[in-house]
């Protein structure tokens, strides 16, 4: 067989060899038809079987999702569940098929597709999104249906490279992830779920790769690049050479990364800066030591009160809290008060609906309108500190009335907790995010009354630049090279040494590799990043001098647009090449 | 009678002494019950008279709508016909009249609720407002029922200031407006229709006065003081001395300014500072001129996009922008090319629903998606440009990529005018609006490359501190005042002035006397406000010294607090007075 080489979108990087797994529902030809009134009988029985058996598997799959599992996918199971025992659900498609004489999988299709619709066009997130655990239950019962390969992902005996057109999030909950060297979709964006799945487990991935299953079958051998987002049918001899060397440089890099991430982060001439990690649960501590982090820059609390039907009591938050500091024991760890809002919506909270959620009542705003809520926290927070080296660091802040207010706050929560003699530490660091664009302008001011900056450059780029980061039709904005963006953090870090506080950065700027010569030169003191980044940050952070990063960054500072910036930032970057 | 003197929130300045008009809908106690099947026939005439003359008076405000009222007002009214006259929705009444002895009352609002909550419930901004109109359809049917004193309102022959509980679209449109003093009404807020509308026209309002229809009867003697938000039921003879005499003094300084208004705008030593009008159409253009306007600094273009099926062509384009341009003859007028999105749907453009419009793909994003509707613009303006004084502005600019895409197509625009051999001002002026915070920030870079600025101070108040302006739960926050704002506009002064370039400023901000002094002493060249606001900053401006509104402005760079830029601005106010 020739080599035939693909071209996609590299969502997750990696070089891997392997034999081709081709998955996923590709439809019967003559699933789309009606049937005659004689195979009524037999056809219902066929759907009942497929429903039966979606049922056991799911009923499976919540098992294993609650132990091993992120809370999202196991909602995501537990949605499809809901559907598979509607009353209305699946006795509609049965209906379909004895009144109309639908072939069961035209049945199921149209009664998802209604479902789905219905849904999708619902006035409030939470319905909008049942819409794909409907879509999700209908493909379970066609894949039963029609026979497809599901069966072989159970039962993986040796690593393959997966290729699909698209996976659902239910596809990928019942992986065996050992077994899964690799993902190939023919479907799919920088952002869509595969990507985040793919990116988050650290497995290579490209998707959107147009016509790939056209020509490979189960069993083909293929070289996947997830960084040049290529993907190679029945490589050549030669091909498959060239990229064993590659893997074998890479996996000598990796292993000088990890080695770099066992070392506190310096510059080459000694300048010592904190790389941290972004957490958002006890396991994510725990896994991040593994990476080499120093500490958690961003503990983001609002997993705690997500996929849950009521606030989490102070008892709950301070047991996590407080796992937390331990696991970290003397490195420092940053508990960012509860940013709720924005995209992220939580019904029992009573958030109402905002024309625009991202410049609406999130974060700080939401907890200064709900003093119990923002109590409850703090005090959980406060009697944490006792167990680690806890700091508390308050979000969205955009001005210093704000600022005051929530300092006012923490001081009720220490009061409340000194009546009933609990044990805190007095002089626990505050800090904000310098996210708001007006929180940078004035942050000599706001310098003054906290211990300590992070910038959360996601946030800051959406506001400075006017661009919501979710949209993709105007994405080609949002760009944290962008000029006015750097000219902000470094005022923000002149306002940060002037009075003596640490600079912090904790979006997605901090861990990518493109802008730490960046930032060092900016004079950041720390960055937190995915615990994933942590390594080769650590190990590149080591080879870099401080005072050439300067210089660096003079250059930098007159570059008038993004595309100019990232132009001096790569050639850097390939000067210092190793 | 004893005086009795109530608060509520004063929307629109201005003293009215007066007899009061108590309107509304005061629902009869007996309107909510079920009849005798004997009282059906009687009851569906009754109902039936109503709807013939409900639809009759609809007909005749469309009539009065189309001369007289805004594009919006008339397009309540049609609305409001199209429920009338819809097959189903009278006739439900009806039926449930019938079918259930409902009273016509109550078969009326039953009805109308059921729609208004189906269309309130839609996916789809347009829709979800058609519940007001089903809602304003419905009162009108009831007024007709009930018999309240719709009839007073179209026959008023003495001048009466008019109490109300709360005032709908279509009450205001049926007003004779010369013989409506002022508004008080019980419910609303600073944004509700009521205020706005008041606004608008120059009428004095309060709204928002807790127990206000408690004891007030038509024909009572009342005070209304529509700055302090005081409303004086039964004044003593001793009250009404008072306000006279405040009254002749109001009209006293109306003079004042009205004569300032007449001449160019300048400090007392000389700075000149141009003093223009926003506007949206030949009308306001030719009513600004009366209030003093020297020239447009604002010619919104959106309106001639709103309420109709497609887009404007390019000759009616041309024939709107050569009147006004006309109109104001040297006087400059800055056209600013289309600012649709955000909060401004236009179905026909093809807009997509957005999470975050306020951030998403508006103004010169959408233009330059969408080359074809903005080369038609283009080429409109240009053509327009021998008539008069015309300058092009983009608005939305985040950088200088974009503004150079956008002169692209302004030479784009020209050189299809030349190929056709029409006339244009080739050297055109070419501005932007400096409402992005990255343009603030970058404006020394984008100064270089355009002919001048103008500040747009209401998105840039939003995207600063990241407040959706339209979002009532966080509007403490959303302030001009803010000294990150100040800030931003004196950074984007110093850009403007080093490169020799004129700033304007386009917001909310430019009309307030509060603020004048201070932009005067940040060097602003020319302001732009509602010509209503023009007499006033006109007179003002003429009273301020260049040299003591730079101290002043010294002073306020170094508050910290949006609160203490109030306070110093209203002590320099409280200092100059009159």
């Amino acid at each position: 067989m020739k080599e035939k080489i693909y071209h996609g979108i590299g969502v997750s990087e990696g070089i891997r060899v392997g034999k081709a797994l081709v998955y996923g529902s590709r439809v019967l030809p003559h699933a789309d038809r009606t049937i005659t009134a004689e195979e009524v009988p037999a056809e219902l029985e066929r759907l009942q079987n497929a429903v039966e058996q979606a049922k056991k598997e799911v009923d499976r799959l919540i098992v294993c999702a609650s132990s091993q599992l992120k809370g999202t996918e196991a909602e995501v199971i537990r949605g499809q569940k809901t559907f598979l025992s509607d009353p209305a659900f699946c006795p509609a498609m049965k209906k379909l098929v004895k009144e109309k004489q639908y072939a069961p999988e035209k049945a199921v299709r149209a009664v998802t597709e209604q479902y789905a619709s219905l849904f999708a066009n619902m006035d409030n997130a939470y319905m909008r999104e049942r819409a794909a655990d409907v879509r999700d239950a209908g493909r379970r019962l066609l894949r039963y249906l029609t026979g497809s390969e599901t069966v072989h992902l159970k039962h993986l005996t040796e690593p393959v490279i997966l290729v699909a057109d698209d996976l659902s999030p239910s596809d990928t909950i019942q992986f065996d992830r050992s077994c899964i060297l690799a993902f190939a979709t023919q479907k799919g964006g920088k952002t869509s779920h595969t990507s985040i799945f793919a990116k988050s487990l650290g497995i290579p991935a490209i998707v959107g790769i147009p016509n790939l299953l056209e020509q490979i079958k189960t069993g083909d051998t293929v070289i996947l690049d997830g960084q040049q987002g290529t993907f190679t049918l029945s490589p050549t001899p030669q091909t498959t050479e060239v990229y064993s060397a590659r893997i074998k440089r890479e996996e000598e890099r990796k292993e000088r990364y990890m080695q770099a991430s066992r070392q506190n982060a310096h510059t080459l001439d000694g300048k010592r800066i904190v790389a941290a990690a972004n957490i958002g649960s006890a396991a994510d501590a725990q896994n991040s030591l593994a990476m080499g982090a120093e500490g958690a820059g961003l503990f983001r609390t609002e997993q705690m009160y997500l996929s849950r039907s009521s606030a989490p009591t102070e008892e709950e938050q301070f047991a996590v809290y407080k796992k937390v500091a331990k696991i970290y024991g003397h490195r420092r760890v940053i508990v960012r008060t509860l940013d709720i809002g924005g995209d992220k919506e939580v019904d029992y909270l009573g958030i109402a609906k905002e024309s625009n959620p991202f410049l609406g009542c999130r974060a700080i705003r939401y907890c200064l309108r709900n003093e119990h809520v923002f109590l409850t926290q703090l005090r959980a927070i406060l009697r944490a500190s006792v167990y680690g080296s806890i700091a508390v660091m308050f979000p969205m802040i955009s001005g210093l009335q704000e600022l005051r207010r929530a300092k006012d706050m923490l001081q009720k929560a220490k009061e409340q907790l000194k009546a009933l003699h609990l044990p805190f530490d007095e002089s626990i660091p505050v800090g904000i995010m310098v996210e708001v664009p007006a929180a940078a302008i004035m942050s000599d001011i706001l310098a003054k009354e906290v211990d300590f900056f992070s910038i959360g450059t996601n946030d800051l780029v959406q506001y400075t630049l006017a661009v919501d980061r979710g949209n993709e039709t105007i994405s080609y904005l949002y760009d944290y090279f962008d000029p006015a963006v750097i000219r902000l953090i470094q005022h923000t870090s002149q306002a940060a040494h002037t009075a003596g506080i640490p600079l912090g950065m904790c979006g997605a700027m901090a861990g990518d590799p493109l802008a730490v010569p960046l930032l060092v030169g900016l004079g950041l003191n720390e960055l937190s990043m995915p615990a994933g980044s942590l390594p080769q940050v650590k190990y590149l952070m080591g080879r870099l001098s401080a005072g050439s990063c300067r210089r660096l960054t003079e250059q930098v500072m007159s570059c008038r647009t993004a595309q100019q910036v990232r132009l001096v930032l790569q050639d850097y970057q390939n000067k210092n090449k190793e």
